[in-house]
């Protein structure tokens, strides 16, 4: 097989509806249980998450727990609690994220800690945490608790990661997939994996479906770098040029610096250590990205992800849910055109 | 019994000391464990966690598993790794609690916030807090789970609370109670409460420990509330007046407003409300609260909950734990004197 990805025989676009039919039945029950598991007697509390979880998002990691369930046949219902629980983990990161990077747009609203402050989101995301490992608990198995303590411990580790690596040019490729493997990857990993973890599916097929949540997880993360440079400004829910402005260190900035003349390297320094932050400077970075191809190749290296995602399922049967999780890479990636 | 504490035959004044004595050499293997375990390969984690850890807190809580142990004659070594579990929930929540408060200031040394900044405090606790639950999984005891992820939950409720609370004097002694009671006093229940599971002993039993716990921790709190407005400033490691400066409502500011003239409350309003904060505004405040005895029966209540712990305890048998927890009450309220 070739390093593309192979085409599903259809003419309409790569996209989730089928993986979101697929689960919709399921996903009614996951919503039940994220409704009912942020109220507390604190208003503020489901006020605030309320505005996140309702905000929009697409519910990826939910529905990869779900759509994995269907991949193994699993009968139960056990996977509902446990993709609310994987829901709230990422929503508490997205709460702090946003505090940390002080956004102010998300998935094109404003954020929580716009509207209420950085106090609230902080606060209202250690209770999302702490709900999340409530749920785990109720459930009751000691090996998906290990899966999704293990995976919070390295998205934090990862956001630090991260953290430290900002504004720095000499941040190499393998230091940034370390970041994004740890801060995106592992959460879409455990989220697939617990599925064979409740279906009392063998080791390597929970070790198979981690393969596929953590490839897919760093192609979506990369196509989303890739992304924020895009000239087209609708696509993300969020200000074009933000990683660029924040002097975040992404794959197609680390390609173009790589590859680009003295004078390039000089001002990608200057860029990511906030010298050159004006609309102008992004515009010329854009200009580099392209004459460095920095933004296709990093397409390309989510294409290799994407393909080791779909090939790591290639031991489950076809159906409608292997077709389903292997449109979702396609999406992933197509995102990018 | 009459409602005062009843005194141990000695003359030295309460303190710690026999509960660090009894705990000393588990101590040991906690501290062994909490070193171990902030370590990551991203250096800034253990080195912005190890300033607060390792920066001179009483380990009251892992110090309060490891004593009840003791009461049970528990003769393992689980606990070790559940009570660094309690400390890294613990110190978690300080990292948060400084974001939350701007606090510059903790135990006489610069925060972790002024020092690192906000962003990676939080990331740092968030780490802290993930691995916490590692720790209690690789213990394998669902029971402890459930008592420390349900502590979690009810931890950040009340931080929540508390911040929605902030500035308004109209919260009332039960709003108060039910803050401390979750903000602090939770920790503290379940941190006692683990050693009797751990133990493999009843319900009761559990439920005691909890009870000691629990009223401690709002004895505890109460005396950090008066302290927070006594005159001698360097009781607390924290600055004099913090509360009063920041519109936080405990209970001296609540006696003192309730049992105000109208000229009392509309100050203690304007105050809560950030248009006194001079310092003043503060002697006056000092000036008000001594005049409505506001602080010697905020302390007094404080003997009330302390008496409630020491009493938890009287079904267990006498012996250096159960003096070593009794005193331990009686260092809580003398803090104030």
């Amino acid at each position: 097989m070739s390093a593309t990805i192979h085409r599903l025989p259809t003419d309409r676009p790569p996209s989730l509806d089928p993986m979101m039919a697929l689960v919709a039945h399921d996903m009614n029950s996951v919503n039940a249980v994220i409704l009912d598991r942020m109220q507390s007697d604190i208003p503020l509390i489901p006020e605030l998450a309320g505005h996140l979880i309702a905000g929009g998002g697409k519910r990826m990691r939910p529905m990869l727990t779900l759509a994995c369930a269907r991949l193994l046949d699993y009968p139960g219902t056990r996977h509902h609690k446990l993709a609310a629980s994987v829901e709230f983990i990422h929503t508490a990161t997205l709460l702090h994220d946003d505090v940390v990077d002080q956004s102010d747009l998300r998935r094109g609203r404003r954020t929580a800690n716009i509207i209420w402050g950085n106090p609230a989101s902080v606060l209202v995301g250690d209770f999302l945490f702490s709900r999340s490992f409530e749920l785990m608990v109720e459930d009751g198995s000691l090996k998906v608790l290990k899966i999704l303590s293990n995976a919070s411990a390295v998205i934090a580790e990862g956001e630090v990661n991260q953290l430290t690596a900002q504004r720095r040019i000499e941040t190499g490729e393998d230091r940034y997939l370390a970041i994004i493997g740890a801060k995106t990857a592992a959460l879409f990993a455990a989220a697939c994996r617990i599925s064979a973890v409740v279906a009392e599916r063998s080791e390597a097929e929970e070790l198979a479906l981690d393969a596929y949540g953590r490839n897919l997880g760093i192609a979506f993360q990369l196509i989303d770098d890739a992304i924020d440079y895009a000239s087209d400004a609708e696509t993300m829910g969020k200000g074009v040029g933000d990683d660029f402005r924040d002097g975040k260190v992404t794959l197609p900035v680390i390609l173009a610096h790589a590859r680009g003349s003295d004078a390039d390297k000089t001002f990608w320094r200057d860029a990511m250590e906030g010298r050159r932050v004006s609309d102008e400077d992004l515009a010329y970075a854009t200009g580099l990205l392209r004459a460095t191809r920095a933004i296709d190749d990093t397409v390309d290296r989510a294409r290799f992800y994407g393909q080791r995602a779909i090939d790591a399922l290639g031991g489950f049967p076809a159906g409608q849910a292997k077709a389903a999780l292997t449109e979702a890479v396609e999406f992933a990636i197509s995102r990018a055109y």
